[in-house]
């Protein structure tokens, strides 16, 4: 019998010290806790889906999951209340230097971002253009006049368009990432 | 050395027949399909939230998740947006033929419905009552009139209160529960 290899799951991404020693993941949670605890909004990250096949009970009350696998998720991560609208959005990476490509949005983000200002919410991205260690608030509109138009055009969206229609989110000490700022400027 | 019983987790609660064989989590989800697809809301369950140990890699692109554990949820498992409205709810049932205990709604569950109620979001629980086969929108202040009471009074909710205080949703085949239609008569 075989034995594969057993790698152990990094919980976390790969730390940056230019950062703060944080990753984007970790930076929103810390924006979204102080949010929270400082009563501005209310915006939690999703689990990660998961289906669970195996699951034994070594003992009383605690369960262990022996096999499970990853799920492709239908929404964004991200979810919540702001000044009582909803806010939905997803937040990526890039290590380019010229241009986000758009693989990495799936279809059913961009499906449910469109359904999410369909019924009036607030539906954006997150983007950390990791070379030049910058936060922008990409709007959805801006996403969308690239995606209906990636057959005969370009699959990615370059910097220079997120210096004009993105906003940027200035990194900070606490919150992090005050994506709030941004959208009381623009949108609210 | 000791082999405990492994137990294959049942991924769907006991079958109910007379509820169209399907369980109050299922029936949600459909019928947050049935208004998403027919662009009404959208509203999502959200995934359990697992804390992962370990991972296998038994083949390229296929991890097998070998250890995790149930986390404990921080929020509440739904939430989305109807006409521009935040909502928010937990889902929860009860074989009791008298009164709901408060035990089965956790702090951290109040508290959240509490902060998305602050924000402007509409709070509430879906109730089962699985004796009548009766499903109820309990508002979050019926909710908060007991919970607040806890330490000198009752510990659960009356069915009267149900009848007087809550707004039944009525089971059909499609929508299975719509509770939306509640929503518009009593809060919109």
């Amino acid at each position: 019998m075989i034995k594969y290899p057993i790698k152990k799951l990094k919980l976390e991404k790969e730390t940056n010290y230019s950062n703060l020693g944080m990753t984007l993941e970790n930076d929103i949670d810390l924006t979204n806790n102080y949010y929270l605890t400082h009563k501005k909004a209310v915006i939690h990250k999703k689990p990660t889906p998961v289906q669970i096949v195996n699951v034994n009970y070594p003992a009383r009350n605690k369960a262990k999951i022996t096999e499970a696998y990853y799920k492709t998720p239908s929404t964004t991560d991200y979810n919540g209340i702001y000044k009582g609208r909803y806010i939905d959005f997803d937040a990526k990476e890039t290590s380019s230097k010229t241009s986000f490509p758009l693989s990495n949005i799936h279809d059913h983000q961009i499906e449910h971002l469109r359904n999410v200002q369909l019924h009036g919410g607030i539906a954006f991205l997150i983007i950390h253009w990791k070379y030049f260690n910058k936060y922008y608030l990409l709007p959805l509109e801006v996403i969308l006049s690239y995606w209906d138009n990636k057959k005969d055009g370009r699959k990615s969206i370059p910097y220079i368009d997120f210096i004009n229609h993105a906003y940027e989110i200035k990194i900070s000490y606490h919150p992090r990432l005050d994506y709030l700022t941004v959208l009381d400027e623009y949108y609210l």
